[in-house]
């Protein structure tokens, strides 16, 4: 289906397959989860049947559906809701789907796409945009539906920074303070002489990679630790998340340069859970999900200690998503009240240092950018501040178009260097016609 | 702390422990789950970790903690409460709780006893009471909270007898076809010439034995296979619940006597699942949850095929299981909406067969009782109908008090028999004193 050279990444094939990095996959349409039938029928038959031991949940086009039902594969903690009535995102009254549906725009590979269409070619789950704070904009595919709950990945560290960052401002947290200061059984380890804000921006010089493929790489041995990843049976690994930390040796400095990876944002929860005494899904509820209002209880993968996976285990509605992506672009205020402080958002949204991004990992793919408080930072022209997770999570804040956008998707690539050639451009350009 | 002779199967022991058939346990005050410190402190300590595998979840007293904790266990699935906005169950503006704390009866081994102590005694983790649908006694003990959902065990089954009576009125399923029916795969079986009728009122002939203790009994290899118990690492028994029920072979006849076993109500979740075209958990939102305006999300035990647990794996929050009482009560008129046809509720509270009952295995333990499409009817002074669990789940209909009673417990010993002898009286004492 796709027509595109493989200049992007991104190559065509077949009429309903694409090719990344080399391999074929269904495209978005032809990988529709209800059409292919996983988990369908009382029982379903074997073949269908989707699991998180040996891995199929993570298998595309199996993914298309499991990221939408992980509760019913693993063990996961409740953030609940709060027992307020949830006042429902207000719809614009202007909202006309079909002229957003009906925007063009030019990939980076040059390709001229459809907005709907750009959905498709991206393997969206679900996407709402609001605009001034009002909905424009609300499409859901293939296992999702409104009020479930879809995996967040990587923006669960944005959640983690944010709350961090307010504990931060009340002085719960000292952000020069070293770790073992927080956690004393840290000494010996990596963070040793760590101080929370390098944690916070991930500036740490750590002995550990990031590659999710490799099944030796440390990456994928704190994953079975967190229980995000299965564990084999003779499995002797570390028994919880936290066993893990404590394996994680310096590599390089602290402080010199953006390095992103993952461990930091676990020894974020772990740190404010031990502050506050209290778990990481009861300080989600009190401090976001509750004063929102939001529609939906989340979710988090535990592992066998009852401590949520930080780096990537939310699960949360779509809507509670975009609430929470219009907090931070209403400074911090709901409904009349004053839910992050404002110096928090403000210093997230002022951006991080652009100078160690621009000598770290990600200094290629994401030119210009830099990273505050589990926050990703464009520096673009419409300020646009992200939460990226791995398979097309996103959450788009760009104050200049008074625009927010939440997307969740099932790219069959981890990577997001495979669905940004599209993903980029599509935001920018919705950006600059909300703006006008 | 108890003094009771060992005739009610209750001993007195040293000052907080009770002994129950020849074994001690720390009486209801010193297993409070918070005191103990199960799974609190991040981490907790590993002596205070609970877990599914190895079972130290099932374990007295950690299950006082793990009943109200589950999902942070093992896998689930949602039955979500609806985007309508939930009403509160209102408060009777004549409620004084005190009273019914000081409320005094006597037990069956004829020791008087408080309301609110036999609530300790009985190991209980929540109850409410409504009266002509008010709520007029409302607690919350060691690890329950009022939004936390806590194991129903087989007060399920009376869900799922409910489901089934509807859809039977609904003329979706016949009660006088045999299960191969609905269920071609069944021939073979010990259910190829049950009627779905003899299903629902537990009178087949099955050699399946409901022995919970015994490792090797087919109701542990059974919920083996539903996975509400842990597989051994070299598991090779059955993948699935339905694998499971189709192993299991007939003894005796059926529509002879009342013959409890929880296969049957895993047999009726199929059913409904396969004539309907809807998961169970789908259908229980559908005609409960949402029409109730539940407060929260229950949820359910899932089996590797994502098919739940009907016969003891649902999770509910406590209101909300009153509300279901309640709707029973009211003839199943909710808000002005017949929500249950008053038929089926009527039938299920005439009760079902008492001759067939006395020539059962509950004859003596429950004498007088029936029992009908999946609820105990106590055919006592004031009509009361029963959803029974293991380990004290409770929920009793009383219509000639007004009254309603949910209570969650966890009770060191599974039976029934052994809160019994407090819970029969309490409930009589309350519904009579209610009745006034």
């Amino acid at each position: 289906m796709l027509r595109l050279s493989a200049a992007g990444g991104i190559a065509m094939s077949s009429d309903n397959t694409v090719e990344f990095a080399g391999k074929c996959h269904l495209d978005g349409r032809a990988s529709d989860p209800r059409s292919l039938g996983w988990m369908q029928g009382f029982p379903p038959p074997p073949e269908k049947q989707v699991a998180f031991e040996g891995e199929s949940w993570l298998q595309f086009p199996q993914l298309r559906w499991s990221l939408s039902h992980m509760r019913e594969l693993v063990p996961t903690v409740a953030i609940h809701r709060g027992q307020g009535r949830s006042k429902p995102l207000g719809v614009a009254s202007t909202a006309d789907e079909s002229i957003i549906d009906a925007l063009e725009f030019t990939d980076t590979t040059g390709r001229i796409l459809r907005f709907s269409d750009a959905l498709t070619d991206t393997y969206t789950d679900g996407i709402i945009v609001l605009h001034r704070g009002r909905v424009v904009y609300e499409r859901y595919f293939g296992a999702l539906e409104a009020h479930l709950p879809h995996a967040c990945f990587s923006v669960t560290k944005s959640y983690a920074g944010t709350l961090t960052a307010i504990l931060v401002h009340e002085r719960v947290l000292d952000p020069l303070e070293t770790i073992p200061h927080y956690l004393p059984e840290i000494r010996g380890t990596a963070w040793e002489d760590a101080t929370l804000r390098q944690v916070m921006d991930m500036e740490t010089g750590l002995d550990y990679s990031e590659n999710e493929i490799d099944d030796r790489s440390s990456s994928s041995i704190y994953m079975r630790a967190c229980r995000t990843r299965p564990r084999p049976a003779d499995y002797d690994g570390p028994r919880t998340s936290s066993d893990f930390l404590l394996t994680v040796r310096k590599e390089g400095e602290h402080g010199r340069a953006f390095a992103y990876k993952s461990v930091n944002t676990q020894l974020l929860a772990w740190i404010t859970a031990r502050a506050t005494g209290r778990a990481f899904a009861q300080l989600l509820h009190e401090k976001l999900w509750a004063p929102l209002g939001c529609e939906e209880d989340g979710y988090m993968v535990v592992d066998p200690a009852g401590m949520p996976s930080a780096s990537g285990g939310l699960y949360t509605s779509l809507r509670d998503l975009a609430r929470f992506g219009e907090l931070m672009r209403r400074g911090g205020e709901w409904d009349g009240r004053q839910v992050i402080p404002d110096a928090v958002v403000d210093d997230i949204r002022r951006g991080g240092d652009r100078r160690k991004f621009a000598i770290g990992s990600y200094a290629e793919s994401l030119p210009g950018y830099s990273y505050r408080s589990q926050w990703w930072h464009s520096h673009n022209e419409l300020d646009a501040v992200e939460a990226r997770g791995i398979h097309g999570q996103r959450l788009y804040i760009a104050p200049k178009a008074e625009m927010v956008v939440a997307r969740f998707a099932s790219h069959p690539l981890a990577a997001s260097a495979f669905n940004d050639p599209i993903t980029m451009p599509q935001m920018l350009a919705l950006g600059r016609a909300l703006r006008g």
